[in-house]
């Protein structure tokens, strides 16, 4: 990778973290720069105006161009790599785990850790008091399914470590901030580890 | 293509309606097996086990095997074709859309129309009701943000379509069926109308 690579973040977040483990596991440096989303630093005009018009981090930066979305930084990093599959099938089974995780699993568990670690249980508005059974149902069932199909696997697509494993650990192995209780998914559990086992592993803190 | 694909679907939703889309453009043939979503057809202990434990369509079925997930299932049948960039920073761009689409556009516009033409406004429980008006400024939100983008250019990534328009188009272009106004974003009208005009288009309905 001949451009200099830099990750727009805020580092406690699990979207950043993933892009940050992506690049540890491949051994590729990135520089990191921080923004407090609490003080609203994603959505001044400038943030908008030139690195992302959606007022999210994590975002990548190649030379002088953006790649918003946690899963596409991801993949740009990776690309090329052993982290995605070649084959033709595999390589789509691994995108269907990215977008599961955006659509099934960060919505549900990354948002309650928010909401419970960050914002606070007492203050948040209605709207979001009555979503939360809904959400901590559907966080169940998202780990549910992953723990089911864990089951013969070590690994979520093929025989081997794949950005789907990455993407997916980035907010399950965080799911006790949000009282999520991973005890219940045995086989979870061991992927977690086999995940924080792999040559070249940083904590989320690190 | 030699394995024979079948979508296994609910045709009025856009996320199959992405997938035919994207077969069509591209002349490749499929088989369609039609799901009654509201009468749980995709929840069944049969569909749970075979086609997707997640009980949601659209399944894009290979052979014996299964891709869920609309997205993945448009890339799997778009792969090695014009509508993927080969370009590393152009293929993340594209991929960006297409999370971007799960995460910030479907959620919003796509369920807003769910809860209003086929759920109705009479039976959608407090929480639902609670989160339209949050749902409607995300949509609009993403909406803007399309149309600020199309500034200048024909195509949402690099200057030829890609699945990023094909993945948006679906729900974007039956934004008014969850009484979004579309009129308000005259380049997304253009853009809709520039991909109506692509050789092999369907419709929705087809």
């Amino acid at each position: 990778m001949t451009e200099q690579l830099v990750l727009h973040e805020y580092s406690s977040s699990g979207n950043c973290y993933k892009v940050r483990l992506t690049a540890a596991l491949l051994g590729i440096r990135l520089e990191r720069r921080e923004y407090d989303i609490m003080k609203g630093e994603t959505r001044t005009p400038e943030f908008l105006a030139k690195v992302n018009a959606n007022g999210r981090i994590p975002v990548l930066q190649i030379g002088d161009r953006f790649i918003p979305e946690s899963n596409a930084a991801c993949y740009y990093i990776a690309d090329g790599s052993s982290l995605i599959p070649t084959e033709r099938f595999g390589h789509a089974d691994m995108l269907r785990w990215l977008f599961w995780e955006q659509y099934n699993h960060e919505p549900n568990i990354a948002t309650l850790r928010f909401w419970m670690k960050w914002v606070g249980p007492d203050n948040l508005t209605d709207g979001q008091r009555l979503q939360m059974s809904g959400k901590r149902q559907a966080g169940n069932a998202a780990l549910k399914l992953m723990n089911e199909h864990l089951a013969g696997r070590e690994w979520l697509v093929g025989t081997a470590p794949s950005l789907a494993d990455i993407c997916l650990f980035a907010y399950t192995h965080v799911a006790g901030d949000a009282d999520f209780n991973l005890g219940q998914y045995p086989r979870v559990v061991e992927w977690v580890e086999r995940i924080k086992g792999q040559p070249r592993y940083i904590a989320i803190d690190a």
